[in-house]
């Protein structure tokens, strides 16, 4: 199709009903797209002004739509929707974690993108493929398929760590998992999905060739070039480059490390560093990574086996991840390297590793409750090892230097990322996107995976590399993407957002309850019981007043006391007609109650006034 | 003093009446410690048991004590009191911020240490000595002249930006303010101290010679050792080594970097790196430091000039340093450099440097108002440079982050200190710190300012250094190091702890009142408003339920239904005589309400029951 019909594309009807009363000799079902050029092209006659009206009902094209739902200018939580006509596939369902900081979380235990797009196209979704099984790409998982079943297309490791979070929220027995083989092609309606094997922080990570009819994309997924992976299963170079001789419409690349000079350092290395480590340690090992980083856990089960260690496993995640790999045979160790804390009770330190969760300091993980002693059985001695074997993620530092000062007041050693290198990103850096764009030399060039800045960066990169400018885009959340052979651009916005999830509760918390825990944690609450004459509606008696969060109550006596007076005084002068009316009445103690505090305290609780009638 | 006697000194009597009626021809007034070398040497005779009791009052020595308050094993507030015999001093006044995190900071808006311990000791203190000007030095200074009013001594420029502080608290009035100029030493009871200039992120910063009976302290406040300092005055190197020759009882040294190889970059090398990017703008620069970083505003201030640009500062703290330190002439400028936003409307982009407070992201600071285009008369333009010439505190990355995305999306190029050399840190690197240590050579060492962390690599890098291991101490807040000649040790422990101050009501959050805050942030609350008989003690009608933060109440009817006829339910199954006792009454219906949610819930909201009598 030409170009000028482009503009028309998009406000093209799905209304058949109505196509065919306008156009009542056309005999075949057709796109809507095509009947606008059967219009142009056959001029057909029809009345202008009745072809406008069809041409603004809601769009339907014939072209590619790449929605991001998350992940696209912010940290983890990667979900993006690819539609071709009525058919739409998932691309990862991932999730973050609020974390962080010296106050609180709200509550919120989990982050997930807000799926009421999906909600609404339901019926188009086919299929969520998922590139790998860390927590960003996948750990939302549950949360979609709670509400819209669908078939889960992945490697059997993501599967299976996808299974453990399914049997956890009782969604296993129903779910469809479709285990996908590197370069074994799918067919999902108009998109054809060719697999390939990509080297990142998780073995069998995948990135994805997709042919549709208007073109070949190629997403990377979270990736690094790893020419000495942990497994030996190299990228598939081979095969991303023959799509490059081929023609790529689109490489949607992963952006995470693109203000990062230099070349990835291999898994690999983090073997000699840690050997070193295990070396020189004297007395136990406390060593804690990602539960989800499978390479950098064999490497510890090497290691303890090279130097006559046992292991503890602690932490749930982390001994159910050790079993599901153990199972796939993505890890490999002899049964009797792995002991319980029981068991290793009596071990002397130097034969001992402990391999614990909460390598970000979460307060109730495996590591933090080691750092405070507080788990049984595992006493932090004097002269121990302690090693974090990750990545700290932004906003993260303070928890877990507190944790590592708590390890360092016992007399452990401690090694950290900022203090030698002992973790490596799973994420290429500049030379390695460099690399990847000029393998496949796409027409267009999307960088995905990060914060805006990192997407704006992996931009420029790109441009540097000889792609034209017009030929990048930088995407939002929400933007609808819209990708013909030899165009792509924004063409409508979604609505998107997040939705918090309390585990406790099991479901999302709705962001009025959020926005009242910020008012309440912030100034406090004041309730003011105010008993009144059921008939008169005059105030009886001095109101109560139920206070927390605000001020001291034990201290603050004097001014609870002008408190009451003022409200008594206030319904003093108050007009009857307004007192008998209870919601105006309360308005105004409200109101006048707001200035008051603010006025005395400088702060704004939250104030809420109570009619009791009597 | 021989050693032997050591342990029985800290034990000795303050009691002067006690000491003349036990030895009554004892005819000179002698320290307490004198006394009983005097009954050792002399073979005074007194009865032994009387001794004994004498020997276990309170104890008043005549060895140094060094009492850390804040600052130690812990990021900002440091503030440490020096006391020999009854005689205090304390060396700064250091607050720090809450700051960070996706949550709450709990209505907090400044942490001090708690000085409990000064209180109890008010007519010990002498006075407070300021090394230099930065928050974590002199930001809570307020909060103890507020209750303790003590003489401040400090050089011209951190006196200048106290007195804007304590000018806005009010306590200008009445304070006592005291320059110290380098070299000219100070004599404040048995101690006599001799300020000398050190490098540091701040003009006029001090560091200590402090010779007390027992022995010289050096103290040296924050530094790093800079050879090419925007102001041309150098470290005193040479009193630092003359008292080196002399003799150095113990070195307290900042221990902020000493995890950091190498040797701290001058301050000087960010100019060469804000000039390159000071050439290539285009447009606006908008920059952003620490308010107080007087260096890095002079080397902008310069730069402005430099490239034709007239400059326009924005924030409080900002543009009242500013106005400080150019009266007191530590800031050079032409006046009509700075222009106020309505001047320079008008102007083109690239004639206008934008320098504003906010280099953390704080939310209502200028730098974020610019961000998100809410700052009149300025707005960001395809082609501004944004950059952040500060440290990230960690913590803030994510706040940052956010921050810098805005600027990204308006189409502004960005620079901070992740992407390039627009800031050094004015703490001295690994090589600072050892010649630090080889030229004061210290009989023993004590690494101050830092989390434990670092105090304790500090601590290596003084024993690599050549310290012995047992010359070497590390200390956390609230212990009490007591020195003598030839020894050190930690005596004793105080209570210290942080105080919460709300900005907005001007006074220290208590802690019920925070836990509440952090209680309610989580879960929210439920207050039950039960109507009983005042006779009977009966429930009248059915129960009020009023609760925020926990459910969405619009939308959990069901649940709060079921609440109510629990409550019912309860009333009925109670006996009469609990129920009469409304404080009874209540524990059982907040028990079973509890239960209740959490297992309807899994969520545990504050409940509050209130009994209204009729």
């Amino acid at each position: 199709m030409s170009n000028d019909w482009a503009d028309n594309w998009q406000l093209a009807t799905g209304n058949w009903q109505l196509a065919e009363k306008l156009l009542p000799n056309l005999r075949i079902r057709v796109n809507p797209c095509w009947l606008i050029r059967a219009i142009r092209d056959y001029r057909i006659r029809v009345n202008p002004r009745q072809i406008q009206c069809l041409l603004y009902f809601p769009a339907m094209t014939n072209s590619l739509e790449v929605i991001p739902i998350g992940g696209i200018g912010e940290f983890g939580m990667n979900c993006t929707a690819l539609r071709y006509e009525d058919q739409i596939i998932l691309i990862d369902a991932g999730a973050r974690f609020p974390g962080g900081g010296s106050g609180t979380d709200l509550g919120i235990d989990i982050i997930v993108p807000d799926i009421s797009f999906l909600r609404e196209h339901q019926e188009q979704l086919q299929a969520i493929l998922l590139t790998h099984g860390h927590e960003d790409h996948a750990g939302g998982i549950s949360y979609i398929i709670n509400e819209i079943p669908l078939p889960i297309y992945a490697t059997p490791l993501t599967l299976g760590l996808v299974t453990a979070r399914l049997k956890e929220r009782g969604l296993y027995q129903t779910a469809e998992l479709r285990p996908l083989e590197a370069r074994k092609p799918l067919k999902l309606g108009p998109f054809e999905i060719e697999p390939l094997h990509i080297t990142h922080s998780f073995p069998d990570a995948l990135c994805f060739a997709i042919t549709t009819p208007v073109g070949r994309l190629i997403w990377t997924g979270d990736f690094k070039l790893d020419q000495t992976p942990i497994d030996g299963k190299l990228t598939d170079l081979t095969r991303l480059s023959h799509y490059g001789e081929e023609g790529v419409l689109a490489l949607f690349s992963d952006s995470t490390n693109s203000a990062v000079p230099g070349l990835a350092p291999s898994e690999f290395t983090v073997y000699e560093m840690l050997r070193t480590l295990f070396r020189k340690a004297e007395k136990k090992i406390i060593i804690s990574c990602f539960a989800s980083s499978i390479h950098r856990i064999q490497i510890i089960l090497d290691l303890a086996q090279e130097f006559d260690r046992k292991v503890v496993a602690l932490g749930r995640s982390m001994v159910s991840n050790i079993k599901v790999a153990a199972q796939l045979k993505y890890l490999h160790f002899p049964q009797d390297l792995l002991l319980s804390r029981n068991q290793a009770r009596n071990l002397p330190g130097n034969q001992l590793v402990i391999l614990a969760s909460g390598s970000q300091g979460e307060p109730m993980a495996a590591m933090s409750r080691i750092a405070v002693n507080e788990m049984k059985n595992v006493a932090v001695e004097q002269g121990d090892l302690a090693i974090l074997s990750a990545r700290m993620i932004p906003g993260n530092e303070r928890v877990i230097s507190s944790m590592t000062n708590h390890f360092y007041r016992r007399g452990a050693h401690v090694f950290d990322s900022r203090r030698s290198s002992v973790h490596v990103s799973g994420h290429g850096l500049r030379d390695d996107l460099k690399l990847m764009i000029n393998l496949t030399r796409p027409q267009f060039f999307i960088p995905i995976h990060g914060e805006y800045r990192q997407l704006k960066i992996h931009a420029s990169l790109a441009h540097d590399q000889g792609i034209p400018l017009e030929r990048i885009h930088l995407i939002e959340n929400g933007d609808v993407l819209q990708l013909s052979h030899n165009s792509v651009r924004i063409s409508d916005k979604i609505n998107v957002g997040r939705r918090f999830i309390d585990e406790g509760i099991l479901k999302e918390v709705h962001e009025v309850v959020l926005r009242d825990r910020r008012y309440l944690s912030e100034d406090g609450f004041v309730v003011v019981i105010l008993r009144v004459d059921r008939s008169s509606g005059e105030l009886i008696g001095v109101p109560e007043l139920i206070s927390r969060g605000f001020v001291l109550m034990d201290t603050s006596e004097e001014l609870m006391e002008l408190t009451r007076s003022e409200i008594i005084k206030l319904a003093e002068e108050t007009p009857m007609e307004e007192k008998q009316d209870e919601e105006i009445f309360k308005e105004i103690v409200r109101k006048n109650l707001k200035r008051f505090f603010r006025k005395k305290t400088g702060k704004r609780p939250m104030i809420l006034p109570v009619t009791i009638e009597i």
